[in-house]
């Protein structure tokens, strides 16, 4: 088959080796993890084919895919490395797909100012070994961390699980380089912090492919933390565990992990550790040798005033060698369950509400075989929970709407009691319908105005995030 | 004088008492702090009136003054308490100044998730007060504390005082409430965090009054500190005090303030505490007991190490007490001198060349009488510097081109080390004409673009900010 005038026009200007359109590349990068782009494919009615892959070199390749997409009103879906969870990446019929996992270089690391820049495209486990070299790290450490890159998130405004001390994404961006839709480069001058108009950075931060591709970013990373300790605790119920967690973070304690699941999660995450009917709170103190020491010790202090009892000291190193371990989707889906983890936060006093609401949600949810939650992201103010579920339809046609139907019970749930629908997965498709009642009718417009002044083409992501 | 056609609507409109045409009134509140217009004043040359000060009472009167406003294509200008020192409040032939300090109400405190949610007019001291009440405080404390609103924090990229640790407005900004050019009302959701699009706070913060007005924020407060601590050294060079001050930050500690003087503001601001011809560091140390403790030892064993020598404790307390009393620029424009400070931020290892080029640049200024430097925000990836110069030349009437001198001096000798122009204090009429520099044509155009399609009428406080 004659390759179409656009993938034509993109070999012409990028060269054959940089426009890939092998059977074997476009089906691999059709779309993300998300769970109903799975399913689809299982059940053979796939996402299409994109019409070709662009792997760009540098910056200078990106800008010309994007001028020639716009040119010929083509959509441009950018790509990282397929880890994102919520739909961000999936392909229409006729878009190009931008394979940002093909700028891969680490750019630079400055030792002095704990600073390092990455083409888009490096995988976060790359970029953290090459941190390593130098003793450094990045301190953000998405579960994703093996099949997610740098640029993917800050697109999708990504926390680690070390959040709770170091901050997310956005915390630790401090430059970036994208190509606008408009083919036009935005290059943020790389500085502690500035006062020099609105943060040009956070347009970019959680746009999902929709403003622009960004193309480069720096971080402010840290040496690699003295001391590492674990603490473990029970509590006999999440309200409990809720007024633990906000009286240490409230206190002025920043663990840099704190985890609370519930009964259900304990029990499965960690089979024989956690007696039954309990909640299990996990703290990871990182820093300097004597910051570590006074923090554990106040910590245990407190939890023991709020009614915690030590848990089984074999918790915290579990946790850490087995925290990126996940089942896949596909292993459930061919058994005809469908499940996912949905992210969401709110502050301290809706937190027992939003717990108790989003599970109550699920309970008359035909087929449901497992609901839980933990949280994993504390702040002053609040908590994000991570709840996930799981269910099984009588019939196998029936596994999408089912899923829709868990997602749109947590969503509401979640509006309900005053909680954002993401703490950190992003909107993508799954939850675009929910955005309008997230953000009100003036922050759906302002969003609008910014896609509007930037891409008046609509060729950049189509179909994510923005309702239609 | 019959009012203006536009005074007559806003009159109809608001009712006479919010809608303020008397002489002082109008005098008053024409400009804010910046040594241009004071000067001006003085010279008898000063800033026109307003049309009129609208006082407008809740966020309906905000947006029918700014309905009315763009019906008549009339310039609005917020104004805060006019604290500002880089020009943004200047009211122009035919501009409505909307007067936000009468929107002052305190709207709720919730202890709970410790945020609170104040109208944008109200004066940081008294949020302050109001927290105090309930056992918290801001941690956020601009010198300007008695002097600006929080709204104001907002719209100029506010930094407190004890911003190393607390961070910046932007890190406690948990909600915002604005009217928007058109008229619509964007109201953000109070979330400890959320992925939800790019973060549409970020759009307001430091757009200067150009994108909309502010009309109410939550903030993310903190439980007053159990302890506060002073850590007082003095170090031989400005090289050998940012080492320490880099060493301190980048190995995990977060001193509530770190300032660094330089041998003259030393001598200038703490007169027979600090001998000649040396750098002076000091350290407030806030927040749990075991923590300060902890964090006071290892920063002074770090000094010791890096070259440092103990200072005299009386500067601690003496700073608390009087680093909110500065002398006004009137008294100096009357001698025919003119001054100011200039706040600018790099990182680590361009801070030797900023302190060196800017006080070089200075050197050869005509009738310069004082140049000097001290830092007052850290971060693990740099540090701000705060500039002071004061210079009287031959003839008063060449006090404004002196000035302008002086800042161009500055301004261009940051941006060649590739530092940021302004940490803080905002872009206003004095920086304008650097921005398209400091943001480069990627990131003008962007910021132009936001304009255009949030602004398209330009009534939104013209001449400010964004460069012509």
């Amino acid at each position: 088959m004659e390759p179409s005038p656009i993938v034509q026009r993109l070999i012409q200007a990028l060269g054959p080796e940089l426009v890939l359109t092998d059977r074997v590349t476009l089906k691999d990068r059709r779309h993300d993890y998300w769970l109903l782009s799975q399913l689809e494919d299982l059940q053979g009615r796939g996402v299409p084919d994109p019409l070709c892959v662009v792997a760009p070199k540098d910056r200078a390749d990106v800008v010309t895919t994007v001028n020639l997409c716009r040119e010929s009103l083509t959509p441009v879906v950018p790509f990282g490395l397929g880890s994102g969870v919520v739909g961000g990446v999936r392909t229409g019929p006729g878009a190009v797909l931008l394979d940002m996992s093909a700028m891969a270089r680490v750019l630079e690391i400055q030792v002095d100012n704990l600073t390092a820049t990455f083409q888009a495209g490096v995988r976060g486990a790359d970029a953290e070994a090459a941190l390593a070299h130098c003793g450094l790290t990045l301190g953000h450490y998405p579960q994703s961390i093996d099949l997610s890159t740098v640029g993917g998130w800050v697109a999708t405004r990504s926390s680690g699980q070390f959040s709770t001390a170091y901050g997310s994404i956005e915390d630790i961006l401090l430059g970036l380089e994208a190509v606008l839709p408009d083919g036009s480069l935005l290059e943020t001058r790389c500085v502690p912090r500035a006062s020099t108009g609105p943060d040009l950075k956070a347009l970019l931060t959680g746009s999902e492919g929709t403003l622009g591709v960004i193309t480069a970013v720096t971080l402010s990373v840290r040496w690699r933390p003295e001391t590492r300790d674990f603490n473990v605790f029970t509590a006999p119920g999440m309200e409990e565990g809720f007024e633990t967690q906000r009286y240490i973070l409230q206190s002025g304690w920043r663990p840099a992990v704190m985890r609370q699941y519930d009964e259900a999660d304990a029990a499965r995450l960690f089979p024989g550790l956690v007696n039954e009917n309990l909640v299990l709170l996990l703290l990871v103190h990182e820093g300097p040798s004597a910051a570590v020491e006074a923090e554990k010790e106040a910590c245990s202090a407190l939890a023991r005033e709020l009614g915690c009892t030590p848990g089984d000291p074999a918790i915290g190193p579990r946790w850490m060698e087995e925290r990126n371990h996940v089942p896949t989707f596909e292993e459930f889906l061919k058994e005809g369950i469908v499940l996912d983890t949905i992210e969401v936060a709110a502050l301290w006093d809706r937190m027992g509400a939003l717990y108790r609401s989003v599970m109550e949600s699920w309970k008359t949810v035909p087929g449901i075989l497992y609901r839980a939650a933990h949280s994993s992201h504390g702040y002053r103010s609040g908590l994000n929970l991570y709840f996930t579920f799981a269910a099984k339809p009588d019939r196998p046609g029936e596994m999408a709407s089912l899923y829709e139907n868990c997602w749109e019970r947590a969503m509401e749930a979640t509006l309900d009691v005053g909680g954002t629908i993401s703490h950190h997965h992003g909107i993508g498709r799954v939850r675009k319908a929910k955005l309008e009642r997230e953000l009100g009718p003036g922050g759906i417009g302002l969003l609008r105005k910014m896609k509007q002044v930037l891409d008046p083409w609509g060729i950049m992501n189509p179909g994510v995030l923005i309702p239609d």
